[in-house]
C-alpha cells in the first residue's frame, strides 16, 4: 500500500496513477477528505480499462497516514507544499513511526515566473522531515519527475529518480518503486545529506522548462 | 583564443586539449608561469597526430589574462580551486575588462570522502564573479562534466553542459564552444541567478561517482 499525504497536486496523483497501473493500492489524502476523495476518482478515470478502480482509494491526511503497516514495507509519501510541510508532519508523527516516509517535497519560491530554492534551515526538506521525524525512515525521491507526463498513462518517462536516504533498506524499496514507472531508472544518490542537490535542481528544471517550453527532467551518464 | 586561469588542474587541461582538437588556440596559465608551460606540454604529448602542437601555449595567469582580444569574442576561462577564487579575479579584474569570462569553479568541501558544496555569500561562485568583475561577461558552464574523461582525446562525453548566463550574446558563444566537444550538448540554463543549481549539483556527481566508481554527468530529457 502506497499513500499519499497532500496527494491532490498534479505530482500526488500522477504517482498515484503509475503506481496503481504497477499494481499497487493506493490511497490518496487530502487536508480536506472529500478533495482526497475527488483525487481519486480523478485518477480512476485515467487509469487503463481492465485495471481495478478500486485500488485507488481517497480520503483525509490522517487515513493516509495510518493506512499501510509498517511491517509489510507500506510507504507514505508526502506530497504537500513546502509551506505546509513542517505542521503536517509534526500534526501525524504517531502515526508514522517505523515507517518509510517518501519526501517529495521541493522548497521553492517563484518570483516573475523564475523558481529559486527557498533555503531549509535543516538543508533540505528531507533532512527537516528527518528531524521530526526521528523514528521513520525518511527517503527522498521523485522531485525531478514531470507530473504533466506521469498524468499520461502510457507516456515513458525517459528520466532517472535520484533517490537519498540514510536507510539502505528502505532505499532499496524505494528505487525498486521507482522503478515500476515507464521509463524509470532509480540512481542511489547516497545519503540524505545529498537530498538538497536533487531537491534544488527542481527550480533550475522549471527554468530550463520555461526558456525550451517543455517538461524537463535528468538522467546520470556514465554510471 | 581560449585561455585558462588556473588551467593546471585535470578540468582544465581537460578542456584545453579538447578545444585544441577542435581548432582553437589555447593558453594555459597558472600562478607558477613553469607549471602553466609543463601543463601545456603535457596537454600537446595527447593531441592526435598530425595536430599542431604550437596552438596550445602555456605561462602565467596575468599572461593568460592578457591573452586574446575581447573585440573577438577570445574567452578566458576561470578554473582555480574555490579558495584562490576571489583573490586570482580581483588581482585581474583590469585584464578582463569587457572580456568573455567561463567560471568552471565549484565551491565544494570534502568530509570523509564525501563531497558537500560550499555557501557562498554572493548566491554561487559564478555571481561572486560577476560581482568582482562588472565590467567582464560571465558565463557559467562545463561543471558537471568529467574531467577524467575529457583528457582522453578520443572519448565522447555523452553530457549536457548546463550554461548560465546574464550577457545572451556571450552564452551563445560558449555554447557553441561546448558543442566542439564530441558528445556534449549545450543547453541554455538560463541567467546566472541559476548557476548554483549547476555548481552545486557537481557535489551530488561526484558522491554518485564514489557509490558507482564511475564517472558521472547528466543530461537533461525532455527538451
Amino acid at each position: 500500500m502506497i499513500s499519499f499525504i497532500g496527494g491532490t497536486g498534479p505530482e500526488g496523483k500522477g504517482l498515484a496513477l503509475r503506481f496503481a497501473i504497477a499494481g499497487e493500492r493506493v490511497f490518496i489524502g487530502s487536508r480536506d477528505a472529500e478533495r482526497g476523495l475527488a483525487a481519486a476518482t480523478e485518477v480512476q478515470e485515467l487509469l487503463p480499462a481492465g485495471l481495478p478502480k478500486d485500488y485507488i482509494r481517497g480520503g483525509a491526511n490522517e487515513e493516509a497516514a495510518n493506512t499501510g503497516y509498517a511491517q509489510l514495507g507500506d510507504a507514505v509519501f508526502i506530497a504537500v507544499p513546502y509551506a505546509a510541510h513542517k505542521d503536517t508532519l509534526k500534526a501525524l508523527t504517531e502515526s508514522l513511526k517505523n515507517k518509510v516516509i517518501v519526501d517529495v517535497v521541493v522548497p521553492l519560491a517563484f518570483e516573475k515566473g523564475r523558481a529559486s530554492a527557498t533555503i531549509v534551515e535543516a538543508g533540505s526538506a528531507a533532512e527537516e522531515a528527518a528531524q521530526i521525524l526521528p523514528n521513520s525512515k525518511i527517503v527522498s525521491a521523485f522531485h525531478n519527475i514531470s507530473a504533466a507526463d506521469l498524468m499520461v498513462p502510457d507516456r515513458s518517462l525517459d528520466c532517472d529518480v535520484i533517490v537519498c536516504s540514510d536507510d539502505d533498506s528502505a532505499k532499496t524499496r524505494i528505487m525498486g518503486l521507482a522503478e515500476m514507472i515507464l521509463g524509470v531508472r532509480a540512481v542511489n544518490g547516497g545519503g540524505l545529506a545529498n537530498s538538497r542537490y536533487v531537491e534544488d535542481l527542481t527550480a533550475l528544471l522549471l527554468n530550463i522548462n520555461r526558456t525550451y517550453k517543455a517538461h524537463s527532467s535528468i538522467r546520470i551518464t556514465g554510471i
